[in-house]
């Protein structure tokens, strides 16, 4: 019996999504509370394997089970157990087939990030506080030139224990939103994302935004395909999964 | 030296505004940020004492010290040892009698509400999770009935250690705002507020929105003076201190 589940959960005290001997992670303690209600062991598998620190809003996850049960209990049960900053949102049978990473067609990020001289104690966790203007025309005009098909190797960090092999994404949307006078939200919808990737992107806008780097930079550093010319990588407590699409 | 200041806090890990030894709490923290800096040993005074639990994004505070400051030099030394659940958003000097209680005229609160059947866990220390649909038109017209000056004994809680001698408030202002879908933020502005009065306002407008009592219900509850007929008390967690108005 196959399961999908959409997931949320506030990163801040995890080593992220993926089982970790660093410390706490979201898929062991979904494991464990699956563990103690079915008594099976499963690793449920993730549609993004988000980091440190990232939280999400849309996580979507499958595991399998042998035994049957009712979506609607399951998921009562399940967050019962989990600890209050994992929730399940959803839950639902799904084919056979159903793979949470190989299936998605693309995955909407949110990066928040709070303005002004001091912050608010309360996005302390949730949004990267930045004091200096940013000039949202000039943030539009760049983000406007990441929207496509490009290799985004010059906005992707290496990961220390493998390469990556395709550095071609699509991305499909950049929405700048000024949710009030102190917060901002960018929206970053891709067929998929390198490693930092979407934080990445939120910390070239905002060098941009602030004037370290100049509006119609991004076509030149992309082929660059140059990290270091590409700004700073924004701090993982901005990032939210927002949704994966199928 | 008379000192004027904003302060915004998460609640979150504290037992409140006021100096209390059952643990952790706003003032003695601010004092030992105020210690630490100056060497000068003050108690603050504030407009509003908020409870355990409740947030703050305009709390005003005064202070006197006896050696010159410059405020935006102090403000920032004060930030940089406060724990980071507490920022002095704003310093700035303030006349010889500016007293921060006396001297209000009104009180902002924001209780913010999360609907739906699961709440997002980065609400769960921000919003009162609250899973039956509210009907916000019967809550609007039972709020419209709160506006004014009325005794307000049956929406305010006894002290356990002192009697309330004026039950008379005067609300001038409470709004129902539709955040997004599963967000609801009530704004509720009055001269003054009884004990836990704002939590009991949010309480009773939110059991009305969901049928548990009558949106004509107000008038009569408020003339009972009978605390027991008005609903639930709101837990402290939604509940923001906004704004003081001088």
């Amino acid at each position: 019996m196959i399961f999908k589940a959409i997931v949320s959960y506030d990163g801040t005290r995890y080593f992220g999504w993926q089982k970790t001997r660093m410390g706490p992670n979201i898929q062991e303690k979904i494991a464990s509370a699956i563990l103690q209600i079915t008594g099976e062991q499963v690793l449920p598998e993730a549609a993004s394997r988000t980091d440190r620190g990232v939280h999400a809003e849309g996580q979507v996850i499958q595991f399998n089970l042998n035994k049957e049960y009712e979506p609607h209990r399951l998921q009562r049960s399940l967050n019962a157990v989990l600890p209050s900053d994992i929730r399940i949102a959803r839950l639902e049978f799904a084919s056979a087939d159903f793979h949470p990473t190989l299936d998605a067609l693309a995955k909407e990020y949110h990066y928040r990030i709070s303005l002004g001289p001091v912050q608010e104690p309360i996005d302390r966790l949730y949004a990267w506080h930045f004091h200096s203007p940013l000039d949202l025309e000039k943030m539009k005009i760049a983000a406007n030139d990441l929207i496509g098909t490009h290799d985004f190797t010059a906005l992707s960090n290496e990961r220390s224990n493998e390469k990556e092999k395709d550095p071609l994404c699509k991305l499909m949307q950049i929405e700048i939103d000024c949710m009030d006078q102190g917060h901002l939200q960018l929206k970053i919808t891709g067929n998929r994302f390198l490693y930092k990737m979407a934080r990445n992107i939120a910390g070239i806008l905002v060098y941009i935004g602030c004037g370290k780097l100049s509006q119609d930079c991004i076509l030149s550093i992309i082929a660059s395909r140059d990290r270091k010319k590409a700004g700073v990588t924004a701090p993982a407590h901005g990032l939210f999964l927002h949704k994966v699409f199928y």
